[in-house]
């Protein structure tokens, strides 16, 4: 993540892992969700906070969840089923529940059909939110399989050359294990700036660079720019920009994320129907379907390993991977506690009153 | 394609489909190729050419083609076979053929295992070149199939902060079916630009933009620039350009080919084994065991149609979606021939006499 997006030092208050999870669990609980389901949740929202994906953990996310639930648009206790199934694929109907929770289980679904057929395949529609979805990713990476998820949503970025939105962020994550190297774990928005970004950045107060947003009449703002307050007077660009840099790149692989998770499906996009909630797909890949498990892991270690030591470009320290710094974070936040705003932590006091939980313990 | 890498009018040749279609097949043989094989690999050049991809068609590979027939690293009648095999998985070890030829048949065994258990992957190591992936990816669409197509090869690019190049411009293909619309299809590779871009690039006389490669040091180039004459004097930057343009989500996109094409053939990328040729992936969903098929073709049309039917940004005519303008190029094509660069048809002339066969017949 750009240094720009972290939580300024002055403003963090560390909370410890446990701590968060627990709370995070309560609250979902007191939305109606089940006990297991909450506790699935709180690990998901966590484990992306520990990761450093700030932008996609309780910061930014909960409380989102928080008013879906209270205006009835998330469904605490979905009744989601599989509408049509064959050796390799699934398709869930998720009835409404937060793909937070439901994605850990169709990622598991997809890996039972791997572990059979070599690989496994489920789509999901008529979802709430997946949470990181490198987090569903990296479920098969621990289970010796590579991962593969989608997401497609609501509708912000224009297509190339297009003055009005017509798709979502329509991020892809894959995860991979190594040996003894960190996971290979990427998760990205196929837009130049994941849309929750820009929610990171209205809080520490950063500014957009040249190519990730557009005026109201599609054209590309390509200067530093304020990070606009209110939706509708900024799109998204595809990752690229501009066409001379690639954006029919990002818009094509935002469609590819709308045709595996929405169409495959057998629904709309978002654009074609706003009731229509978020479309996920999740992919495992059975390496043992396809070569020796451990030697794979040997090959993953002698390509990150040199990925790693790359000698840098001048001005810059290090190369890194994708998935390194996330590890790194990771190992950082289970020991010192995970850095939250502290108007988070406000957030989460007057919610915890609210509720009648106990408040989030800080250190 | 911009247009600046188009060939100028002045310049063209136009040459009949069948013409192209014969004399290319008439090349192969010539190399040592059985005929069936040359017909299919003539087939996946024309049609590329056909498309108007001519980074990828006969103008820009053919000759390179030729050239490792000659030296002996490519294999004309390739012992190619599966290592490994489940119901939705192969892994073929392509014994040094050309995956132009070798790609169609690994798409064909994805689309028999799709039929099978739902969806199907081929991963392919030790080839040769694969033309433009988007054909074989096409060839599930042909088969109310969604196809996914991903190659990594050569070492050209950097890792975002990196000062030498660690990976390919490894290209990811997607096509899907429609009922009335033009089928999507998506194609590029996850550099900022193409490699084959700087060949065409050079024969036009067109110039670089910034953000597309990098000085020795991997420091990017931020100017428009003129085209490098020789490799190693440039390196090529991710899609993205630079890590706040989102470079490292181009970085990530190639590792992900990597992850298929490579790992998943139990072999190591280029950079850490020059001498074992390009490695591909190929994958076919069954749309039929995820939805109807007439109901996904078309949900597509609506999708498509709402693309193409976006208001355009001001300074441009009209959206396009992947795969729309190269349907479009075909029809011309196809009626008026397929527009070559003198200097290719001067090629063409010099290679028939040397092969002793019938020279490309023009328009």
């Amino acid at each position: 993540m750009l240094e720009r997006f972290k939580v300024p030092a002055e403003d963090q208050v560390r909370v410890p892992e446990d701590s968060l999870r627990e709370t995070v669990g309560a609250i979902f609980e007191k939305m109606g969700v089940p006990a297991e389901d909450a506790a699935l949740g709180a690990d998901v929202l966590t484990s992306t906070d520990l990761r450093g994906v700030e932008t996609h953990g309780v910061s930014n996310m909960l409380r989102t969840y928080v008013g879906q639930y209270n205006q009835g648009t998330l469904n605490p206790r979905p009744n989601w089923r599989v509408t049509r199934e064959s050796p390799g694929t699934a398709v869930i109907d998720a009835d409404k529940g937060l793909a937070v929770i439901l994605g850990p289980k169709a990622m598991n679904m997809a890996i039972e059909k791997a572990r059979t057929v070599g690989v496994g395949i489920v789509t999901m529609f008529n979802a709430g939110h997946s949470g990181g979805i490198g987090h569903h990713a990296m479920l098969a990476a621990q289970q010796d399989m590579v991962g593969l998820v989608t997401t497609a949503a609501s509708v912000q970025v224009v297509p190339t050359f297009g003055a009005e939105p017509r798709l979502g962020t329509n991020p892809i994550a894959m995860a991979a294990p190594a040996k003894n190297e960190p996971p290979f774990l990427f998760d990205a928005a196929t837009s130049a700036v994941a849309g929750n970004k820009l929610g990171l950045a209205r809080r520490v107060n950063a500014n957009m660079e040249p190519g990730w947003i557009t005026q109201t009449d599609g054209t590309p703002i390509m200067e530093e720019w304020p990070v606009p307050e209110t939706r509708g007077t900024y799109f998204h660009l595809p990752l690229g920009g501009t066409r001379e840099m690639g954006s029919h790149k990002g818009y094509g692989l935002a469609m590819m994320t709308e045709i595996l998770g929405t169409f495959l499906s057998g629904v709309v996009p978002t654009v074609l129907d706003m009731n229509g909630g978020s479309k996920h797909s999740f992919t495992a890949y059975n390496i043992a379907a396809f070569t020796d498990v451990d030697d794979f892991k040997e090959k993953m270690d002698r390509m990150l390993q040199m990925l790693r030591e790359t000698p840098p470009a001048p001005g810059h320290d290090r190369v890194l991977y994708p998935g390194l710094s996330e590890y790194e974070e990771e190992q950082d936040r289970r020991a010192n506690g995970i850095p939250l705003h502290k108007e988070v932590i406000e957030w989460f006091s007057d919610i915890c009153g609210e509720l009648s939980i106990p408040t989030l313990r800080t250190m």
